[in-house]
């Protein structure tokens, strides 16, 4: 058993495996009257494919979205919009060498206890990062429904790769140029030296980790519905669910450990006839509820778990000890990749909290014709 | 409106207010047979209440715990069981005076933008830590489910207080001494210095942040339900939950995105008949699924953002800039009463998710009579 | 286990048990800024309460309505609102004796099979009828909210008992005549009888059933969120949790089934430019959706299973087969105290799609103060 | 906005359109291990396809049923099962016609209103019957693992179509003769007589209506989670899913409310080492709670709303009224193919009962490999 819903009123639910027919998603709750641009959301979807670079896998998927159903004449029209990509490029060779040794920081031992050997493991199944594709087409629908209704921006952008991070940045630039280069950093500088650590890691069979951090401007207070579906337990719940985060934290986040309340509270002021605070330290959420500032978030990746390195493993139906070596096609950092997942997942949230707090009408204006 | 249930099939439903007449929790879906010892719900809350010496408010409520439905004879019966604690020492006084400037930190803005001026905002209303007294009655029975069927054990404690960090201890020692100092921390001599810098930020009108860490031992594999069910997304939103946490991160967390694969893999070898990995940089989880390492889980907090220093706010009726110190009685560091809570949430979705997997029985055993 | 919510954004969560401490029920969801009247609370708490008259039950409980959260300065704040009664008349006494023999008709059998054994058996626990308590408290504050907002009202009433029925009268007849007497029957005449069946009965050691018919007057078109959130389906899903209820028709319901499509096709006029049906034998719903015709709900009520006639039963614990007379204190027919708690299942139905479909505001205006 | 998911551990999500580009189903929950026989699959959806008599609408759909997620090497993973047939015949011509001049007795004018025109009117979009074919998809997979885990058999018959009732018959000729006629009744004399009726029915430019009964046979004491996860409230919620229900009952069903207690009670007996009740006026069920005998449920569908005959509408458009004679390919009687509708809703709420209760299994056993 599994859940494989997210959400309340803007629901996602997710379906497809790796080496499966297809990757796809169904959203239930989105208002009617929604236009909806194919290529906009096979634009997202395009973004989380690999570069053409070094430094991704290189599985050559051309990820072609299709609505099956929900949309008429080009709009929403308040039923399910169940969208999806069909699986082409699939090579399960290696995974059934491999089928018994699980893979050092991958599902495959838990996956298969929980699932008694079940589980599709071919490539991953489940569990492969490819299930995202599903998770950015239904994120492209809910950043259009944002933009609509509340006039809000999702912004993510590579923060820090391999222990490289991006300067600061006015948010301008950094909407800009973040998607420039292959790293999808908007500090192009920054950004070079992060392509030459990942293709270093890549040239040893080895694998980086960074950070994504994600922005959302011109939110409005009001959003969020504590003290269960808190603003950033929702985010952080949603997040949680691309695979490889280890971390999030809003605003000043883990550094608001160690400082002091003189200094990480945000004190009030009136700018332009409008309640803002001088500092974000609080990243434009308080006791779950938005603030009215940007919200702020950064998320943790740990390094792709696939390496090419000799690691220690046991065989599990034998039950003994031995070394695996993950062969396959595998990125050697996965962060490029999860900026519009990161945007993905944050606007699933917005759209249903926007939707369950009122700020998104149920229906648009029709013509009745 | 708001979202007050958490969890899917233990369920709580958390309700009242700083300033009301209780704060009160019901918990659905407890399977009926289990024993309840209410002293045992008595002394979890009893450690969230302020310690006795300088450093915490100087609300004294008693919080004595009643159970007023789903326990007969000592047993759960499978029916909801409501609990509450009566609020007695109310004090609504300062809380008027600064009715319409809102404290910096706190969620007295996006509350009063969000809820029109309805919400109680005597005590911070809905919004005080005071609601967690609902969560660790609550996770006291979720405790106790956990130990009796999946035979794991919560150990939170301090780990961080105002850049004080607590030196690596043996888990056996964490839960032995953890609660033997009033900021439970479990190195005694790094608790005297924490202890030391709350009581400065005390004396200064200031407040200090600080971590908790929690750790899941004996814990299954196979606990969570990827893809949004998953064991760290769960957690993540209920920790979020609690007032002040900034930050959430599992094992590595955010050290993980400047590691290499090859450091933060965790390799597989068998140890006493038992799958294990010699790291545990995953913190017990992969794939969102429990790999039966232990859970390591670190919450940051804030400082508190009641201080008495001047800061800037706003006055909301007038829409004039002014300057608020917050008076009240406030704890300079959430940190030590929040252990309890942290363990609180913890317990509260693993009871979920075990009941959810198939690892917690519906009913236990009993003798028709 | 069990599931003690009803609702998904309009929701309740029942507790208590007859015998118990006390019968509760929390809303979450009611939007901020709602003026609560408890006497109007009361006052559909009375309507349960046992008549004067032979033909009720003679426990006599006060059922004083208490309000402990989400109420402040008399209107809603948006947190949850946790009303109850607390059970003051109990006599256990009946049950230890009959503990192992499980009466006819009654939850007890099912329920010790469900429970194990752990069940509060003591007046039927969990499953009396006087759960429905905190059903008609929370009830009777989703009839205020949605007087308030969409202008609609419920009149439920007697329309059949032990074969007798109500003439046909029209509306306004109903509403206004329908709780002058003991039977909550507007047809005076049809109530007399109905009073003597109940009587004789009662005598007799036996019980009867009978019908509440339930006008919905006043609501708009659109409401229901088909497929799965038909109005109909949750109207009777609703209405099955009362206990005893078998049947649940909406409009010319069972009779449809042997009308031509002719005959049962609703025509379409316009009247003072409105578009409305020149019959109703869809019952006001369509397609799982309001058509802004008044619902018409019909709900059957077996008849008491509590009977003070003999009765086969087997005795549980010897597994034996044996006699029962249920003695305790019971009404010889529910269904006149059942229409306020039908008018309370109904309210929160629409309360709850209300909300969903954007009938119902999220927070009232306020003023900020 | 809509709602189209059904389920809270083993849940559909309904997606598509009767002129859209397919019908489909997500199943989400369902355990791991359980085999998967497409042509079951297969022969449940031809159930519900028109017969080849004149009975039935002249649309002539395939419906080639496609597992296109969840299933691996002949059984299911634990990950979500999508399934769906594509749209193939479809005519949408005479809908262009009448889009403005709503159906009496159809969802048209309700669903207008409450999707403010942008609904896909063709072929009556999602409130057609052809959504029914997930459900039976869905359906069918829940009744094998019911077959499998609770030994539990669900038999659906046509009872009565216009006016015509089949005769009593023991199960076991029910269950065997039920699909050897076009109506779908055991009885074959008054199966002839339903086929004339309906015959004369089309004639006519009518429709008429009926009523089926579902028993669902060996399944065991203890399913339901009341107070509102009542088996009889979840049965009924999904069986007014269906399109033209207009009545659910249980056991004597709306007889129950003219029987006296003492007729009415179900009397316990041991037979065979089991408490069984000498009569089944319950229908199955107690207190939300089955008993352990046959599940009882007699469901009643209204006459096909659209006919030929010339009925009075209004034009949305011009807002005057008018006539319509609804075109199209119908069925004059929607009974016989509802029957395996009926069977697949029962059959999903006993699979998520029985997945809640702990009845079925989270996991089959497997072999790891």
């Amino acid at each position: 058993m599994s859940i494989n819903s997210l959400g309340n009123r803007f629901k996602i639910t997710s379906f497809g495996e790796s080496h499966g027919k297809c990757i796809g998603a169904v959203i239930d709750g989105c208002p009617a009257g929604l236009p909806i641009i194919e290529k906009d959301i096979q634009e997202d979807v395009n973004r989380r494919r690999p570069g053409k670079s070094i430094i991704s896998t290189s599985r050559s998927e051309q990820d072609k979205i299709e609505v099956i159903s929900g949309v008429f004449r080009g709009k929403t029209t308040g039923a399910p919009i169940c969208m999806l990509v069909w699986n082409k490029d699939i090579d399960s060779s290696q995974y059934e060498l491999t089928r018994n040794i699980p893979r050092p920081g991958h599902a495959d031992y838990p996956a298969k206890v929980k699932f008694n050997g079940f589980e599709d493991y071919r490539g991953g199944g489940r569990f492969s990062a490819r299930s995202t594709v599903g998770f950015v087409m239904a994120g492209s629908i809910a950043k259009a429904l944002i933009l609509k209704t509340l006039h809000a921006k999702i912004i993510a952008y590579t923060s820090e790769i391999g222990g490289i991070k991006s300067k600061k940045l006015p948010l301008a630039i950094i909407e800009e140029q973040r998607f420039k280069n292959d790293v999808k950093c908007p500090d192009f500088e920054a950004g070079k030296k992060m392509g030459r650590i990942i293709e270093n890691a890549k040239q040893m069979g080895d694998s980086v980790g960074g950070v994504i951090e994600c922005i959302v401007k011109d939110i409005q207070p009001g959003l969020g519905e504590p003290l269960f579906g808190a603003l950033d337990s929702e985010l952080s719940k949603a997040l949680f669910s691309i695979p490889a985060v280890k971390s999030v934290g809003f605003g000043s986040g883990l550094n608001a450990a160690s400082a002091k309340g003189s200094e990480n509270n945000d004190e009030y002021r009136i700018s332009n006839g409008k309640i803002v605070t001088t500092t974000n330290n609080s990243g434009g959420i308080l006791g779950g509820i938005s603030t009215g500032m940007p919200l702020i978030i950064r998320i943790a990746f740990k390094p792709t778990s696939s390496i090419a390195q000799k690691q220690k493993s046991v065989n599990l139906k034998k039950f003994t000890e031995t070394k695996i070596s993950v062969k396959g096609r595998h990125d050697p950092c996965v962060v490029p990749r999860a900026v519009p997942i990161v945007e993905a997942m944050v606007a699933l949230v917005i759209a249903d909290l926007g939707i369950i707090g009122g700020f998104i009408p149920p229906i648009f204006e029709g013509d009745f014709n």
